[in-house]
């Protein structure tokens, strides 16, 4: 079962299921309320992460009836909607993980860019796009744009000091994030934010896999291609921090919440690990694969 | 005029206004009610800044109208409510610039550490607490809690790309942050962000001015007080980057949004800087005094 943020059929952004096939997009207060007239399911992902497994079990009700009684207006042919990004306005900025693989530590350097501890940045709400959607090319700011394929998981419960032991269970689900750099920005300003945080540089989607569909989020196959060619393939197994550790030494001190969206980090081949570097252009296509969750598709913009 | 966020007599929080003098406090939304029973004003800074000019120009109406025909359930003593910070609850992390003042980037390095270029982290939503609230002092975690004086500005219309000629129209107003930092977390992730955002480590208020009430925000004196010794103290003359360099670097690329906040950095003086360092320890009591802004107070709790 995978969550979707969409628009239907023109109107405002509603919350869906794509079940197994993913040919269908069910929309479920449309589908609930045909169902049963009851009307618990929220209109945004936000408020369904925040009920939590009273949602899911819903969801998955109200998705299993609506296959069965199949009605016009609640469900859809995949291709007939418009994705959104799952959470199309995140609450904070997105969380992010630096040098995660040390492959990747070090492309971009050498055995001292191998992190002991873990490094953590933030995007700003204002950088996130849905699937499809398009990467701005910015080329009035920057000359090396760059795509950094990644894991990226949703907090589903308030905690603050969560332990390594019980850090999965905060997690409500995984998607797919594109965290694309802007690298001479990144550079000049020391301090990340500004290089990460570039209209449209937070590609995320296609949806959310909930936890309990995703066996082990530490063993996933991760692939990244530019116009079909393979620049990133590896997995989650090389994490240097597994989630249970990323989700430790984040909490030590400040409280996670319901909807906090924090990126893996990315493993080695990003366009500025080459030789020469190969940054994206405009029309150049992104995609990110992930086993088990899906495919991330954006293009680059002007 | 002082615009301000607080629980007048328990329920939830409002918007309202402290006249000059600082004695007394206008709950806003019942003034405007009992003057001409419209109900212009919202329930949140962040939709009053939204509103922009009209909301000041209704909101200077209705407490000048308060004030000569005062009624108990919505004009109050100063001293009888409780006060939140101005923006409880950020719709986004809180944009902070680093090494903004010469002497503080020597005072924690060499010349080497004078920034070229901008700066730019931030602190998590989760971190913002008010006037006279409590910083914890998180001893699990960090050993080494110190605190930066700040003057943050408040963001009052959506822009892109604005020029330094402009920036300072696109201000609704200023307020002051002290950006609490554990230093032993800033140096050993890297990246400023866990460091900057163990819970209640945002102290901001004690209320917004709104700019047309400050002449001129790159010429303020600035101090602050650890238990009544003055530990900084300069004017934001001494910018690096002044505000409309700030505005116009962090909005390349980046929307900026009615609501965001950006601190402007902190001068010489932090505990950190002396020798041997001074770090906050339980029972200290920090104030940050701003010219025309006011004074924020914070004790630190266990």
């Amino acid at each position: 079962m995978k969550l979707i943020t969409a628009i239907f059929n023109g109107g405002e952004p509603a919350i869906g299921v794509v079940p197994e096939g993913e040919e269908t997009a069910i929309h479920l207060r449309r589908a609930e309320r045909a169902m049963d007239g009851k009307e618990t399911i929220p209109s945004s992902m936000l408020e369904a992460i925040a009920q939590g497994d009273a949602f899911l079990a819903r969801a998955r009700e109200v998705a299993d009836w609506a296959l069965r009684y199949s009605g016009a207006n609640y469900v859809y042919r995949l291709g007939d909607i418009r994705l959104l990004a799952p959470i199309p306005r995140p609450a904070k900025n997105v969380f992010c993980i630096g040098k995660n693989y040390v492959d990747h530590a070090l492309e971009l350097g050498d055995a001292a860019d191998v992190p002991k501890h873990l490094i953590v940045f933030s995007k700003t709400p204002t950088t996130v796009i849905g699937h499809e959607e398009t990467i701005l090319r910015h080329a009035d700011v920057t000359d090396e744009v760059d795509y950094e394929g990644e894991l990226a998981l949703i907090i589903g419960k308030k905690g603050q000091a969560i332990r390594r032991e019980e850090a999965l269970d905060y997690v409500f689900g995984y998607t797919i994030i594109n965290d694309v750099t802007a690298r001479d920005l990144q550079e000049r300003h020391q301090q990340y934010l500004l290089g990460k945080s570039l209209d449209t540089f937070c590609p995320m989607g296609p949806w959310i896999v909930p936890s309990k569909f995703v066996t082990n989020p530490n063993d996933l196959r991760i692939e990244t291609r530019v116009n079909g060619e393979v620049r990133q393939q590896a997995s989650t197994k090389q994490f240097i921090f597994p989630i249970e550790s990323i989700i430790e030494t984040i909490s030590k001190g400040m409280t996670l919440e319901p909807g906090d969206i924090i990126a893996t980090g990315t493993p080695a081949g990003v366009g500025k690990g080459m030789n020469p570097p190969r940054f994206l252009q405009a029309g150049d296509v992104v995609e990110v694969t992930i086993e088990g969750i899906g495919t991330l598709r954006n293009k680059v913009g002007e």
